[in-house]
């Protein structure tokens, strides 16, 4: 049986490709998409996902926008990576219609509603909604399924030396969501950077023709220039979707349990994660960390996942240029 | 024309006399109450609401469950001042009726309704609630009248050398609602440590006679003796109802124009409201300190309040002891 | 019997007069002047110290330079209130010669040479010295009489909302000498804000005619001005001499028992003294706050050592302007 | 020739064999050991090391003692790993004598009495002692060689989940060492979990024979105990001699160029030594992170000095037990 999940995203090039393949790889139920402001501002992450609706044919996944802003901090959008837009390099088709309510009940309601233990949330932007969806409402903790977030990182981070953005944008929503014990996978910058999407990766999409493939291609020219001006890589990390692909099979990513907290105290290691490695490993850990990465399974997925959304039919038409 | 307001309060035997300050007079209209864990759990307070509205007759005034706890702290219950209940000393009866729908959508949708302008926001318990809805929906900023809250101080702590018992219990929410452009009025320590029930005004109550003044009576009994216990008072300090005050009689409560910040660093001043005196008083400026208190003005509110509600008829009859 | 100290200063156009007040006055043995980095940076405050001792003929009482700058903070100079020298506004003499030897090493020397209980600690500047000293031969906490200081402050801050400058600059340091168990007066700006130089003040000094008058005026002619401009004063607070003052007559200065420690948070208070209102005072409290001044005779006290300077003979001839 | 080098520790079971491989190996010349309280207090490990200087017959190499407790932080004795006496499991011999004046003192007069760029600092303790001698005298930065210390870690921790004993102890004194552009190379816990005395290592020791070789296993088996029962640990990490042995052969300890900074912010972090391996390399960095043991190098030049010693006739004899 699918998996059902609410993304909870800010797309967000790599955010895009987390879209694609929670709605086109049938392991996945897609719920809906909930948006946060984090690489863009949440106006702007919100008309992206719903131009990626349209982009991928996602008729009837709702789309609801959620907080504007970090719990305590400013909104810092990541721009450099992302552009101004924060889907700079491709043409987005229309938006698809947002659904009314806000992300934070959507998120709440869906989960109560569904059978204890069947909702996964996937955030992959900063975890305000999921923090304020937590406290608003205590008993989704002991009713989700388990909690798949991309930020943080054991040994990492690419904002100051060892935070990463998503949780480096706000640190206290991030302490909020790793204190309650729910089962949380962190797919953190120790696998993500495994992630690239190399020349060989968009040689394998190119072949197979078509306007995602062409689409997503964009995504990844504009964002490997970005990443090379701004991180000083050769190819991008497509962070989000590996929390997807390790939904869809997980032996994709190998992950170690170890307890995980998140630093708030206004010092230089402000948002990392902390994993606590000498903490004895017992039944009350209910984190882990993702830190190996299949490589070619993972991208096998996103190949995949173009291929059907361009076979539906339903996706959006290449755009005219 | 009366004042809206929404009371968020954690009865609370301060909190209790704030409730029948807004209830019973008429430059009032209590559009709701809301309850938040504090004083004591969010269980027990809001049945102490509950119970609360019955014993003043307070039918059709909404009462709605906010959170649970803090945004990134444990819940702390102030077991020394209020007791086990949260109410200790009084005969509670039969609670009222909650209201179906969260707090922070209460909070957020009341203002959204209402006229812009028109809806001054009281909180007498941490700042949870507040700074949930602020997050959720940030028009209601703009939207307001005013938030006039008990909490902090300028000079004066309760938890700590420098921190007031909401502050401390939920600083990042504080941090929150502070940092809001809204005009807000801290009514904290420095006044309400002048909002002493002395036996001058016990016997005011006690003149009265009635079930209301006799059961305001048990609460001040209480609380007198649970101050000198825990912090040394010889008369308790009712803080609550000095919002109340300031919005029925702003001459009752002599303000100072200041900025105020939290200070949410984990040292020993966390939780304090810090209020800088050095700095140039504009138009930027939305917070003022209450610093003075008329304190037969104040007292007689509530003696009046206490007579209004008996002759009323509506509050519950005096309990069969 | 004179009471034995040493300044530990960094002139500064107050330090001027807490080192004439120190030297002139017959109730004080100043057994040694030590600088610190703080007013402005060790070698322009140690060359100051040197013009002021010739200033006021300071012949056998050696000046030690101390620490270059605070433990963990940068040199931060009070350029704005004290100018780029230090000591702007007046012609400087000649400096008088520096002793060998570091001013840490001076200090821990003469406390432990000394009988116990006979040296007092008077600084003015950063605690860095004096948390060095201690840390270096923690034996003196026992053995110094006590510790009278400039900083801090109780309400009052002049670098952000609730820090003073001295206490600001090296918050470390000042923790170190709070948290040892030697008594301490915490001379701040509750106090010296009461020391105003007011047209009175400087009508009497005038009045008194000569050299060292005229150098006094000159300093505060500066100083007035310098404080009109950054901290918005009409006069300005001369500070450090209150201590030499208190330790002259304990009944110009009015003090309150309180514990005190300061906060090294990296937040918004970073640099306050924390005085505990709440705390019960008992046997083990060893700080305590200067609150109240006695305005004229504070002043005579100024007046008076000028007087006794210029009757000595012994100090610099007023400059050829 | 040899390198001079200055060492200072809190003895300590790897203390002592650091001490034993800096006296016996003809590369180092050891000009003086100093004591910090750190493993066990200040009065302990200076005996400690008094007793070791007897047992390695290291006649007219002085000891000083140095500073009794961490700048802001209580002693906190590593005695689980040490025991009460910090030497737990040998029997010690007669303390050699200790020299007159201050560990700081030393540190700075020895730097500055010798030729510029000949002296290196190894402290294998809590970094107290350096950070003194640096504030106290700010010329030793560009007048010693380097600063080769045993402390933090990388991705490792041993106090909480990312700090190591000897920052842990006192973060302050670290950041103050870490930030002063001397030449830094941290021995941390990612090398010296390498450093294992296995069976294997305590097996060539044995072969050896005599009362050194016997006193090391002593220490040996001790440590094991203490470490498995600690920390989890099958045979312990002996670090601090790690130090040494890269001064000796730089080949034994591959070494990574990157900047390290100090986390002194109060939270789950506090304590550890932050590399930012994002940050450009360029010839600011002052500060390099050993990463890679040669393990069989490094535990030859140990049992190469206990050889050594031995066959000088100089150490202690072995005691009766």
């Amino acid at each position: 049986m699918a998996k059902k999940i609410i993304l909870d995203c800010d797309p967000g090039h790599d955010d895009a490709v987390a879209m694609l393949l929670a709605h086109a790889n049938p392991e996945i139920e897609l719920l809906g998409v909930t948006t946060i402001g984090g690489n863009q501002t949440l106006d702007k992450v919100t008309h992206n996902a719903q131009c990626l609706a349209t982009e991928y044919g996602m008729e009837g996944v709702p789309i609801h926008a959620g907080c504007d802003r970090p719990l305590l901090r400013p909104v810092n959008p990541a721009a450099k990576e992302h552009g101004e837009s924060g889907l700079d390099g491709v043409v987005l088709p229309e938006p698809a219609p947002l659904s009314e309510g806000h992300a934070v009940d959507f998120i709440i309601d869906t989960i109560m509603e569904n059978e204890p233990g069947t909702v996964t949330l996937v955030p992959t932007g900063p975890l305000t909604n999921i923090a304020m969806a937590v406290r608003k409402e205590p008993r989704i903790v002991d009713r989700v399924k388990e909690v798949v977030l991309m930020g943080g990182g054991v040994h990492v981070g690419n904002r100051g030396p060892v935070a990463e953005f998503n949780i480096w944008t706000d640190p206290e929503a991030a302490k909020i969501v790793f204190n309650e014990p729910w089962p949380i996978t962190m797919v953190g910058l120790d696998l993500t950077h495994q992630a690239l999407a190399t020349d060989e990766v968009a040689k394998k999409i190119a072949d197979l023709g078509g306007p995602v493939a062409d689409f997503v291609l964009g995504l990844f020219t504009f964002f490997r220039k970005a990443y090379q001006d701004s991180q000083g890589f050769e190819f991008p990390p497509v962070h989000d979707p590996c929390t997807v692909a390790y939904l869809i099979d997980p032996d994709i990513v190998k992950c170690v349990k170890v307890p995980i907290d998140v630093e708030t105290a206004p010092g230089i290691t402000n948002g990392m994660t902390v994993a606590d490695f000498n903490a004895p490993i017992d039944e009350t850990v209910h984190t882990q960390a993702a830190m190996e990465l299949d490589f070619d399974g993972f991208w096998s997925l996103v190949v995949d996942a173009i291929d059907r959304v361009q076979k539906s039919g339903k996706g959006a038409p290449a755009p005219q240029r």
